[in-house]
């Protein structure tokens, strides 16, 4: 993999003034082409050897491009608040918006690479990391970045001189090192976001390879058409032939009665409140998720869990409409970016499973793209889990006629009456897409780490009960 | 001040019953007309004495209101990373955006009235604190922010019942607690934004007490004209008797050879780098910011500077048109939100003096809103150099007949083509009114804590060396 990277490549200083005017004048073309396009972001990693000319490299991009429109990050040992979230989080909040370029000094590929060196991951584990790189990368590449990875490689003896001259410590053995690179490039080269190797030997050369390679492959995507999407189109609304599905197995009128419900709210409320002034709970967090029919009572539901709780531990986040800088991201940007810090709850109101509900039903998403989604969330929550977030998610369902029922009555109570929309009429006409579409994500993204709560809600204090105490058991069994 | 709280006002459950309905109607029709309004945010500050009621009322509001356009806030010990920045970050990253309501459970109030109870200020930080407190909340409202601010309050022995019965620990001593927050509120209690005492020992007279100030206060808002401007006008470019000024006493043609820039250049430049490398550097932070005419060569100084730095430590934030998250937020958040960490350079290509430049000479901002700008300005900076901020500013000063010369040069070279627009020819022609504003601007904000640094620029080379030079220096005056 690296022995191209050895060979003694070299440019003269003439060629390469000659060349890097003109290198830079196309990148210069190529970069205002991105910005007037702003159809998709450039990512470049830049990885590699210690010495191989990472750094120059960055600041090189910076000095070729316009760097109003580049973001550069570099990533070292985690800060307290990167530690509190799960380990891609910052990768994910740095990531460039659409028409602008972001480069990368470190990324997802730093921590993976250096635990297996220090032997702190098993020959599985890395494996394991490996996949989940690659099911990341995947995803940046489906929403449209151009991902763009860069491993700068140099000989051994050629480190050891460099390092010595600028008194820099080596921070991994050289041939442990290349060893579990390689692995690592090897298997994370796809089709979508292949490896390329850049000889650091000489600096002239280096960046001469570099750049070439960089432009050709903004200036390939900008002539390029967008990557077709699968035509393949679902059957919809086709009902399961016997007419049962999850949805329709539950009993959604559940008895109880306000007595009871009020001994209940106070036993559980009580018992919430209990765990989350625990000590352990400062060690994790909780991310619970609201989705259900209209009217189903989330908002009510999740203001019963609320209210067992100290204001200042939790966060309510109702997903509406994207903003302006939500749009120019891939999709699950603006949920990493709510991810609360350890010790913390947090309470979506509707949340990413909008692509595969609403966005699927409405047409608002491509196909390619929500059915893709299932795996994606199934990623995401489970980094979620492995870095101890508590992973609660309720579809609370009600009937076909209690939905009508409450439509009707919100109508009557004039401070209700907001919540009523045209669009919430609309929607009921397509009840069952909906259906559909609920049983397929119940299928296909309830595990065994994050399982979905189905919650029978015609009774609205059956309802929070059962929210309430579904949230309390997954703490106990997180902390006890 | 607390005297009517302290009386026994009671409220029977009927009543409460009753007109909690009526006010739930009204807050609910209030908040919808707020968000169809989307004219200004409204944020309210629930503080008081320990046991007071202030959390059910945080609870309350978010029963009462629509959860989904609420953002609750709750500040305890600030975590590492707020920390690292300016006290008053993490209130200002955590803003209602217009249309929604913020609930702050503590804020600005909190650590000046707690560290006056401690004895970790004198009276006279005491005052000083107070001051900042009241020109933030003057500027917020000045920004258009309905700013509502609760104390809830309760007698002595009421609170000993309630946290002997809550189980909790009192957090500071009762008289004491009281007697500085009283000389707290008094003195934050102005016209735009006066303090409200809750009485707190009936829960639901304090609940309606609440609900219908609160109420109140939002609609008379909604109903009111937008706050005036002052009509006053500045007479514009009015050159001084003299025709002498800051930036016509420059000679803005220094003498540097290429070879000179070339030796002071790695000189300064290593300087810039064995600083940045410092330990001392992990406690502190660097905001330097560049504007100046166009093509005086911002970006060029900006990467001589960078070039220097290790990629990971530093940021280049290049100043645009806001985002539509940004548009609905005070003037200074978008900067706020940018702030470096200790140990970290942020570098800003344009910056917060726009709308004291481009902002004021093209009329986007209203007088009385620049003309306010420079304090506000002022007091920003300060908070950033009280945390340990290195802040560096620069104006790069070219000649008119030199711009003309560099526009015609760009023009030739096809890469740089992209960075003439006819916005910079235009701004051209109001040559006098920005030269008045920058003059204006460096009276006014030149300060000892963060002067303005003037950079004769028709000779690049020099230009880039003097950047260079002031950052080594300023760096060296704060750590050596």
């Amino acid at each position: 993999m690296f022995e191209s990277a050895n060979l003694d490549h070299r440019v003269s200083k003439s060629i390469y003034k000659r060349e890097e005017n003109k290198l830079r004048e196309a990148l210069l073309e190529g970069q205002s082409r991105l910005l007037a396009d702003r159809g998709f972001a450039v990512l470049v990693l830049i990885a590699g050897v210690q010495g191989a000319g990472r750094g120059q490299t960055v600041n090189l991009l910076n000095e070729w491009l316009d760097p109003r429109h580049v973001q550069t990050r570099g990533f070292g040992e985690p800060t307290q608040d990167e530690r509190e979230r799960p380990e891609a989080w910052r990768y994910w909040i740095a990531l460039p918006p659409k028409g602008k370029i972001g480069v990368f000094f470190g990324a997802w590929h730093t921590e993976p690479i250096m635990r297996r060196v220090r032997g702190a991951t098993s020959d599985d584990e890395f494996a394991h990391e490996i996949a989940q790189v690659s099911r990341l990368e995947k995803m940046l590449t489906d929403e449209g970045v151009l991902l763009l990875k860069y491993w700068f490689h140099i000989p051994k003896a050629e480190q050891k001189k460099r390092l010595k001259k600028a008194r820099e410590k080596l921070e991994a053995p050289y041939k442990k090192f290349v060893a579990v690179s390689e692995a690592f490039l090897r298997r994370t080269s796809t089709p979508e976001a292949p490896w390329t190797v850049v000889p650091g030997i000489d600096a002239r050369y280096r960046a001469l390879t570099f750049g070439r390679h960089f432009l050709a492959a903004i200036n390939t995507r900008l002539a390029g058409k967008p990557p077709k999407r699968a035509a393949t189109r679902l059957a919809k609304g086709v009902a399961p032939a016997d007419g049962l599905n999850v949805i329709r197995a539950l009993r959604l009128s559940q008895p109880m009665t306000k007595p009871q419900y009020e001994d209940e709210l106070d036993k559980w409320q009580s018992r919430l409140a209990r765990w989350s002034q625990k000590k352990a709970m400062r060690g994790i967090s909780v991310v619970a998720l609201f989705e259900g029919n209209d009217a189903a009572g989330k908002g009510g539901a999740i203001r019963r869990v609320t209210s067992a709780l100290d204001a200042r531990i939790y966060d309510t986040i109702a997903i509406a409409a994207p903003t302006d800088e939500e749009r120019v991201q891939p999709y699950l940007w603006r949920f990493w970016r709510r991810l609360p810090r350890l010790g913390r709850f947090a309470f979506f109101d509707r949340s990413w499973y909008g692509r595969v509900l609403v966005e699927r039903v409405e047409g608002f998403a491509a196909e390619a793209d929500w059915l893709r989604a299932y795996a994606e969330i199934n990623d995401f929550e489970q980094s979620l889990v492995r870095h101890g977030t508590v992973v609660v998610k309720y579809w609370l369902a009600i009937s076909k006629e209690e939905q009508l029922k409450r439509f009707r009555a919100r109508e009557q109570v004039s401070f209700k009456r907001f919540k009523i929309t045209d669009e919430d009429w609309r929607n009921r006409k397509k009840w069952n897409d909906y259906e559909q579409a609920v049983c397929d994500m119940v299928d296909r993204t309830s595990t065994s780490i994050a399982p979905w709560t189905l919650v029978e809600a015609n009774n609205k204090y059956y309802a929070r009960i059962k929210v309430l105490k579904t949230i309390c058991k997954a703490l106990e069994e997180k902390i006890s």
